[in-house]
């Protein structure tokens, strides 16, 4: 077999059979196949797709490349949550705490912030002491324990992905619904757990900016996941707007322990307790009606809040600052954006909202940026509020006065506001299972 | 700028600009761009195809990554010639000195073969003490004193484009016409002759398959060679069946002096009359008819003859094997192909021919295989022919018995015979010039 040939054979149209997939998996992982031929043949997967059929071949290579996780030392049924990155986005912190209140394990590994996105585990080092690079015997224990543990990616997981990714992101072939697929999914068939629940956020915060690739995608991951013995699940969110109002790692914190103590805004409140209910019937705890219920108690009597700081705990974090916010250490300068004319807000560009945070320190320019836990944006006003002329659109937090200049001049960019009022976008549009797509306007 | 966001933008479909194209270009030669971006952009391309302006501006641009020849110290008006490539071609071993003897000056850079066709400098290196790495000064002195010189590709001409075919070869992305345009006439505008003819093979043992993209290849090359103020006709000629009668290194030489002393066959006299013809009118000799009687006469009165043995000595070659061609050595073994059956030749996959011909060891298998100079082919039967059971198809020769059985193999699967007699294929399909297309049938 020659690279030569599979990458006219994919260029030509036709299709790859479960051979030629791993010859090219596994030879470029081996580094017999360079990455020039690599980047050749994903462009043209870019122009004429995957099928079905190559798509799951290929996630499976992917997936087997490097270590598979058993998590067979964990009791009950573990179900792991997924989310293609957000603005804004803390639902781990809030909903695995729920589910594990409720009977059902989370033994998840999380990713880093990169570029306008922030990452689970960014925000849970923003807690002091909190370590996110346990061993396995310690993740399992932690989650046996408490019922969740959220770790960072450990051991040699999927490296083709790795190799992959990297190579697509600068050839210009990240933007291709099998490859994101096969990216994502490659990685939670590896993570191991028994359910996976996709969280596919659509809008200008997200990476798929309209509805129809966003189901697209949907779609394809639970066929995946389905695939391959793993019941899947997925809910397109919205992220036009950022999902609730602190953006920044420790204030991402803050607002999920907010929400667990029944503070929370609505939009996250609501995204969360919907996200939580279908992990818990993914687990077969019972009816949606009835785990969003579950879901809605475990707030009400702070059992998930209890969870949180038992996780916290466990994993050597100092959960006073869980118990009382307030001892989060603060950013040394904040810098009130204000409105500069009447009307409503009747846009927000959300990638911009995340670009500004970063600019602020809160996010990474590079892979090895370090990143400030306390800076970040407080959101006061956001898509379809009344604003008049001086109030305040947002606060921004920082240590260096300087960086206020142009993370202001970004988030103004972000935020249009005109005479008319708009209409909040629904929070989720649709659930995807394997029987189909239900839509929904919630 | 940066090579993500152009690759991003011809994934896209939309055009580059003169800027954007010399980055690429200039980047990549410098080693600035790594192989794995441009080998995206290039599949890109590929799909893509780039607008008649990308086109120019690419061409400018590899031509003027190396040197550009000054052909100023030859008196005269110089025509270069190209060949798109085939099997049994000759046909430069015979133009050359026809036209150069009517006054045409040719100061030509040939290539190696290279695949399953053959190339002029190996075909001139089987004349004993012939040297085809002349300095730019004797070539010079050559082409003023003889009226003609065939060299190999001397000097630093087109990286740019020898780094992008290389790269091109390994990734399936040469067969796109905008990228066979660049890279053939960036080495033409380079070489640094007042016109240009090209030579567009169509057909089975053809880089182009089929008429229409041969058509479309040779419009895109006249328009680059025009636009850069070079006179550009192209001819579209027959390769669904091997040029002449003999293939090989020594046996294309005979074969080339045999024509220029009115004893070649019929469809290699034809084409080199009207390819030699077609190059007098560009350099402004006279009409097309008056040419081709020059060039008829040129044979005829054997001043063609003249000028190859005069450029053959002037070069350091022995001349005595082209004033009596028995003097070439000769292969130690010979193997006649003799059919199996009655019927008519009516398809000769000529590419196949060359196969077998390199087989045994005409041609390189690889980039630094040495040749065979006295093996190859004589062809018996062609398209068209009767033939008779025992009756010889083609006399194959060779240095080593045992290379008979494979390339007689791949020579019997290059010939079909069957019940029916089918006409032969046109010689040449049409002429192309700056004012359109003429569509011929000679």
């Amino acid at each position: 077999m020659r690279m030569y040939d599979l990458i006219a054979k994919k260029r030509d149209g036709m299709e790859l059979d479960a051979q030629e997939i791993a010859y090219i998996i596994r030879g470029y992982v081996k580094g017999d196949i360079p990455d020039y031929q690599m980047s050749a043949f994903l462009m043209a997967v870019y122009f004429r797709g995957m099928t079905e059929q190559e798509t799951l071949i290929m996630t499976n290579e992917v997936a087997k490349s490097g270590d598979m996780v058993d998590l067979s030392a964990i009791k009950g049924i573990k179900v792991d949550k997924h989310s293609t990155g957000g603005v804004g986005d803390k639902t781990t912190l809030i909903v695995a705490p729920i589910v594990a209140s409720c009977g059902v394990k989370v033994a998840k590994m999380s990713g880093r912030g990169l570029g306008h996105t922030g990452g689970t585990v960014d925000k849970l080092e923003s807690i002091p002491g909190y370590r996110t690079n346990l061993s396995q015997e310690e993740f399992f224990r932690v989650v046996n324990e408490t019922g969740l543990s959220v770790i960072g990616q450990s051991g040699n997981l999927t490296p083709a992905d790795k190799k992959m990714y990297a190579l697509r992101d600068v050839t210009a072939t990240v933007d291709n619904i099998p490859l994101i697929a096969v990216s994502i999914m490659s990685k939670k068939l590896a993570a191991g757990s028994d359910c996976i629940l996709l969280d596919v956020k659509t809008g200008s915060g997200a990476f798929m900016k309209t509805l129809d690739d966003s189901i697209a995608l949907a779609q394809e991951m639970v066929k995946i996941g389905e695939n391959a013995g793993r019941k899947t699940v997925a809910l397109i969110t919205d992220m036009d707007t950022p999902l609730g109002n602190y953006i920044g790692n420790s204030l991402e914190v803050i607002e999920a322990v907010d929400t667990l103590n029944g503070k929370g805004p609505e939009d996250l409140t609501t995204v969360c307790l919907h996200l939580a209910a279908n992990m818990m019937v993914l687990a077969g705890i019972g009816t949606l009606d009835a785990c969003l219920k579950k879901a809605q108690n475990a707030i009400e009597d702070k059992s998930a809040l209890q969870r949180l700081i038992a996780m916290v705990e466990a994993q050597g974090g100092d959960a006073s600052v869980i118990k009382d916010t307030e001892k989060f250490a603060k950013a040394r300068y904040m810098y009130e954006v204000k409105a500069l004319k009447d009307g409503y807000v009747t846009k927000m560009d959300t990638e911009k909202c995340g670009i500004a945070s970063v600019l602020l320190g809160a996010g990474r320019e590079k892979k090895d940026s370090p990143i400030d836990f306390s800076a970040g944006i407080v959101l006061h006003k956001k898509t379809g509020d009344a604003v008049k002329t001086g109030d305040v659109l947002a606060t921004l937090y920082a240590s260096d006065e300087k960086l206020f200049v142009a993370a202001e001049e970004e988030y103004r960019n972000a935020v249009t506001i005109e005479k008319t009022q708009v209409l909040r976008n629904p929070l989720i549009y649709a659930r995807i299972t394997k029987e189909g797509v239900e839509k929904n306007d919630i």
